[in-house]
């Protein structure tokens, strides 16, 4: 049993912001919340009066907020992160990042990487991953052994791109059949490892997109979803390209394709969907699929805004995702304050030389709390897990940030005149310096040295 | 004299990257530039030899880059940074910034505020800042004060809003005569001020925008700025309504009115002009004046983005600014990086709807180097001080990047090829934590815990 005492903020629902003043949260042996009771709670006092075990009291200035959920990675696109953007999409695969993950059949140079990402990511405040790994069958169990060793929440896919046509000789599945036989291998192997991380580690079935894979390799990867009962993800509608190219191969949306082939589940998590329109919004809401929106990403490689605040209204569920490396940063804060910066820019337009009534789409815009819930309550419904929320049967998931720090104070001159004012300066503001610790299932896994 | 020995990146011209590995800097007395030698220039070898005086020598996971230029600070405004920006602007305006401003009228207030924005700007490589004041005198020779005493370099305007129809009662000028005495007591008592100061502080004329002053206000500052040979700063077409309403008063475009009251000079900054158009740019290019991007207080609150790339291929001279608090980062290392994105969504547009053809404006993007300049170059021609470059008769303003830093190594795997893939690593990537050393004029004003 562990306690930790201190101010928190969550969103137990989409954009619904609450905030409890030196709450006392009771954490299991298991690392899950039992409890979160406010002082105004009848047995407040008792409680705290009869803790025997572990309690960490929190500083006044210090806030929790719970473990960031990301909800799309390519990890071993890591070290070209922040590179070369500024080229043509094909360019930039087939130049940086089909060369580089091709690297990743050296396992040596694949755990370097993966333990450098892991901690990057830990001490940017994000507790779960989803995780693109590699073709590898070997360094994509690396990954998930360095994450859950790490104490992290990982989600991991051994990538599926078998189509021999649509990627380099010197990069994808040997065949569809060994594609296929990997992906049951590593689904059983990392089921098999799984019980030696509390936290959970969870294997993924990833066709990296319609496009790299063949017809026999979707149906394959769906009847593997469906017989194990996993996590599935790849990618829907991320640009012009990829939503043409799978209407003119199929005669159908991009979304109708993933749904044929049994990908889409309530299990299941889509990166982008920027194009995913009105009338394929109902397939997500109908399946339970969830879409991972990656609003760095989406302004280098996507051609447009995904219309998160439309899609919300049609009931879809869309969590956060950095998109490492399509996306430069590995931090979901930044992420968070993009998603409400092209939310605004979808909703005002960018062109000045339009009249302001033709220049955007009117009522796009999120709010700082809701892209707050993306990267928290969201991606916890996205992958069907008790995360993103601090509250009882939830795992103890938690950030620890600390306004004062030294260098840089966040509410030094006393401006924020509500907890909904504070958060906005945190969420804003904050540098990595100050997230002073971070928690995964009731245990420190980070702490800011 | 001083030496500071390490590897530089610069942009001598906008866009235009030079990188010089090893570079011998040396600095004269008044903290000037009197020599860049690279290793193959003759007499590097033997300057090095013969060095008498103090030698900084950098390890080789340092760079160095010029200190950064920020056009565009509302001083007062930073309490508020990263709040409320969810609101109207005219809400954000009367409910939030005004009053805050207000309470500039107590000097010990002012000089708490400013004493920590002025240590938050340098810790970010800010080493020079075009700062808006308020319209009260004492407080604003104060932040003229403490930003010289810091060894910043600040350009300082108190500000003249004296429409008592545009203005609210509890905070304007008193009445326009007195706003424009308060000016030219201003630029008399910083002139006296500024021997006191090597690295320079400047007096700026600073009308808040047309909307906030009378004609009689307006003509008069013009005056003062050409009796006194001064800066001048004001905002121009930042958005629909400032744009409008100045077409509405004076049948003209916001530059031609601007210009008629003799505030466009070559040593004008307008902030934002978002909708300076094709017409009107050519003004911009006859009178030298020179427009602030501040691209993330433009997603909040200037309806479209500003078509950087078709006005400097216009020939205007733009610099970078955070527009705090309408910008919610003090960090220009932040706009850097939107002013890239905004650019792509320009050019790509932003309704998925649409079909690719119409959604954006072709040939807008601009590149992260041609970002970075915009930050140095570009503002040092915008103010026309020898900053922003790191070359003989330049200033000595440095940021000092390690890119070794322990917990977030910035090219751990080596895969920088080249100079402008590190540089670009740099900028997407750094942290605060990566600034180890900041210089203005010759001198260490900041360096890292």
């Amino acid at each position: 049993m562990r306690y930790l005492k201190g101010s928190m903020f969550h969103t137990p629902e989409y954009g619904q912001l609450a905030f409890i003043a030196d709450a006392l949260i009771k954490i299991d042996a298991d690392g899950m919340i039992q409890q979160v009771l406010a002082p105004a709670d009848d047995n407040y006092a008792e409680t705290l009066s009869t803790i025997s075990s572990e309690l960490v009291e929190l500083s006044p200035t210090q806030y929790i907020l719970p473990g960031f959920i990301d909800l799309h990675v390519h990890a071993p696109q890591w070290p070209q992160a922040g590179m070369a953007l500024d080229i043509p999409l094909n360019d930039w695969l087939q130049t940086y990042t089909f060369p580089l993950e091709a690297k990743y059949a050296d396992l040596a140079f694949a755990e370097k990487v993966y333990q450098d990402l892991v901690q990057q990511l830990l001490s940017r405040g994000t507790t779960t991953v989803l995780y693109f790994a590699t073709v590898h069958l070997e360094a994509s169990l690396a990954l998930a052994k360095i994450s859950g060793g790490a104490g992290q929440r990982a989600l991991v896919g051994k990538v599926v791109m078998d189509d021999p046509e649509m990627n380099p000789d010197y990069y994808r599945d040997a065949s569809t059949e060994q594609a296929l036989a990997d992906t049951e291998t590593f689904i059983q192997t990392i089921q098999e490892m799984a019980p030696a991380y509390p936290q959970g580690i969870y294997p993924v079935v990833t066709p990296r997109f319609v496009p790299s894979c063949t017809d026999e390799a979707l149906a394959g990867l769906g009847a593997l979803a469906q017989k194990y009962d996993v996590h599935i993800q790849s990618h829907c509608s991320e640009s012009d390209w990829q939503h043409e190219y799978v209407r003119t191969r199929f005669g159908q949306s991009d979304t109708n394709v993933l749904n044929h082939f049994g990908l889409l589940t309530p299990k299941a998590v889509m990166a982008h969907g920027n194009f995913v329109d009105a009338v394929n919004a109902p397939i997500f809401v109908a399946t339970g699929a969830a879409l991972a929106h990656c609003p760095i990403s989406n302004a280098y490689l996507s051609n447009a805004v995904m219309p998160v605040r439309r899609l919300k209204e049609q009931g879809v569920t869309i969590g956060l995702g950095t998109d490492i490396a399509g996306g430069f940063s590995p931090s979901l804060w930044d992420n968070i304050k993009q998603a409400v910066i092209s939310s605004r820019m979808l909703e005002e337009g960018v062109d000045p030389q339009l009249p302001a009534r033709e220049r955007g789409v009117a009522e796009s815009r999120i709010s700082i709390v809701e892209a707050f819930s993306l990267a928290t309550q969201g991606g916890g419904v996205a992958l069907q897990l008790p995360i993103g929320v601090i509250a009882p049967g939830y795992t103890a998931d938690f950030q620890i940030i600390d306004v004062a720090d030294e260098k840089q104070p966040l509410d030094q001159f006393g401006a924020a005149q509500t907890p909904e004012e504070l958060l906005q300066k945190i969420l804003y503001l904050a540098t990595p310096e100050h997230i002073r610790e971070v928690w995964v299932q009731g245990k420190t896994v980070f702490m800011q040295a």
